[in-house]
């Protein structure tokens, strides 16, 4: 039986190691790059190398960057006395896309998880702390996911912050903007009443 | 507002223009790439050109080779008598895969399609009656798409190969193996009907 060339199928094989790329989808992307014009095969590669070159995390919040500091850090128009902690850095993204918020990020890196043997030592736990001895951070709001691995490193750092002179705060839960109760899950409902406020 | 940085952009801009992926996909893989050690980078990079440098088409059936002749035209135990005609390069596999045709293949590198101003010209007609002069070719077998431009095609072919000492076939539409009845739409029935075999 004839198979594919071997280009072909070891280009399959590094494409199917990309998130969210099944074995099918490999093979149509390959069978596609290898019949287009050879500037998209050029550009792909040229792309990824450059990207993969040039991007790192910033030194202090962790977030992705060209240059040192990231554009964040060096933004002297932000509050400085105002540290979001998130998990990854695409999460920074997401909280500058609702606009409401003004003041710094610090990149944990990920979130304590033992079943996947990841301890605060592995999260960048540690370089948080330097950062309130270092910056005038007066408050920290933490941003992390609403899983149980959420909850336990936001409910961890909530306790290891506590001995610093800081406001430690977590943002809201509840059900989501434009939906009605009947799409909202039990958990969702209950830290929605918790989470009530005065009108 | 914060945005990514540049080379991230570009990757991603670069990504989506993949078959099957998304500005949603293609973001989640950009940013899974920058994150992710170097050597996945440079592997799809390196993997991406190579295959585009060292893939070709048969310069005899038109199918996807390192080598010319490709592996099947070079194979000399595969009957020369049978040629099968098909719309792609990839549609050889699907052919081999079923394990039941051991003749020779002829891409024609798509199908007569007059809204998208594709002619018999821009396919690989003349290739093919080149061939039925130049080889011991008896049967040409047409396993082109079964939709409106594909029968267009393959009667159009039937046609054209009429005047040549040749026999022209059609592969056998009819109901997909393991399903029932049900599951087939009104004209793949009235084919399979239409097609009907003694037993």
């Amino acid at each position: 039986m004839a198979s594919l060339p071997e280009p072909i199928r070891s280009l399959i094989a590094a494409l199917a190691r990309l998130p969210g790329i099944g074995p099918r989808s490999a093979e149509r992307i390959a069978l596609h790059v290898v019949q287009a014009e050879a500037g998209l095969s050029r550009l792909l590669a040229e792309s990824l190398l450059a990207a993969r070159e040039r991007i790192q995390h910033c030194t202090t919040c962790g977030a992705l960057t060209e240059r040192q500091p990231c554009e964040l850090c060096g933004d002297h128009r932000r509050d400085a006395a105002i540290v979001c902690v998130v998990e990854r850095p695409t999460d920074i993204l997401s909280i500058e896309k609702s606009g409401t918020f003004h003041g710094r990020f610090h990149v944990l890196g990920g979130r304590i998880s033992p079943t996947n043997g990841i301890g605060p030592e592995d999260l960048r736990v540690a370089d948080l702390e330097a950062r309130l001895v270092s910056e005038p951070i007066r408050e920290v709001i933490l941003a992390l996911g609403t899983d149980v691995e959420g909850d336990a490193t936001s409910h961890y750092l909530a306790q290891r912050l506590s001995k610093r002179s800081v406001k430690v705060s977590r943002i809201a839960h509840g059900i989501p903007a434009g939906t009605g109760l009947e799409f909202a899950d039990e958990l969702t409902l209950s830290r929605a009443i918790e989470g009530r406020r005065a009108m």
